[in-house]
């Protein structure tokens, strides 16, 4: 059963079997996931300073958006790296996928470093409120250990494009 | 206007003021915040396997959980301690807090090692469905890069309380 229908997600009541046989009814959001993106301009990464209405304040975010239903991940992450960025990559490298809030979503969030960047700039959403910001890798990785980054998904992406330039670099 | 509301978080709907002077209706899910532990035994880390319904699977998972509107910060570290691992701690040290989902939610995660750990367990919540496993950090800090790991809030604390330990053990 659907309570509640936005442009990207649904709210839905779902059944739950519990251990002692009962059955309870849990609230589920229901979403189509996002893409994470690591914008990489030499050893600079392309941040965002976004207005969030949720915390109603500007927080430090990598560049995302949601995928469309039926949007292939890729065409989505190119989609919104060009939206957010102004820049198109050649190269997606896969840096995992990771949930959200498990408890009450089963948003899915597909990391990708974002290589060989060329203008190629798109409209973005209307109501998106945020400001570009090059920062260098390095730092964003200290950043996210000391906690001067709080949103879960931009520390684990960091991270992990860390690990991965390390590694292949 | 709250257009749901369960026992541990509402669905709300907030205006936003558009760049344009336009204003929108977007629903937040507004929640009183979730405790991350990281119960330390030695260089082990008490893991949970954790059935989330929105994903229908078992994940691994820190021991977490949503604290009560009004409750003290520390109070629910400690009950949700007792709840799913049996232990109480004598010693909590905040890792940072962080965001789940900052589009579409406030969900804010506060992150704890508790350390000092004495058996001392308390009745779970009746629809929480885990086994406990104890893993060695170093284990779970690769679990986090590699991809073994795909619960957000779990990777950014383990990999937050192996930086702690390093600077501090």
């Amino acid at each position: 059963m659907v309570i509640w229908q936005t442009d990207s997600w649904r709210l839905v009541l779902k059944e739950q079997l519990l251990p002692d046989g009962r059955r309870q009814q849990k609230p589920i959001v229901v979403h189509p996931g996002v893409v994470v993106l690591v914008p990489l301009l030499d050893d600079q990464v392309i941040m965002l300073r976004q207005y969030r209405l949720a915390l109603d304040q500007m927080i430090w975010e990598l560049p995302a958006g949601t995928r469309g239903w039926d949007e292939d991940w890729l065409a989505c992450a190119q989609r919104e790296l060009r939206e957010e960025t102004g820049y198109r990559a050649e190269r997606f490298v896969s840096l995992g996928e990771i949930w959200s809030a498990p408890g009450l979503s089963d948003e899915l969030m597909a990391l990708y470093l974002a290589l060989d960047l060329t203008p190629d700039p798109l409209n973005p959403d209307e109501d998106e409120q945020f400001e570009r910001e090059l920062r260098p890798l390095a730092e964003l990785v200290e950043m996210a250990v000391d906690g001067r980054l709080q949103d879960a998904k931009t520390i684990v992406a960091i991270l992990r494009a860390a690990r991965y330039l390390q590694a292949n670099g």
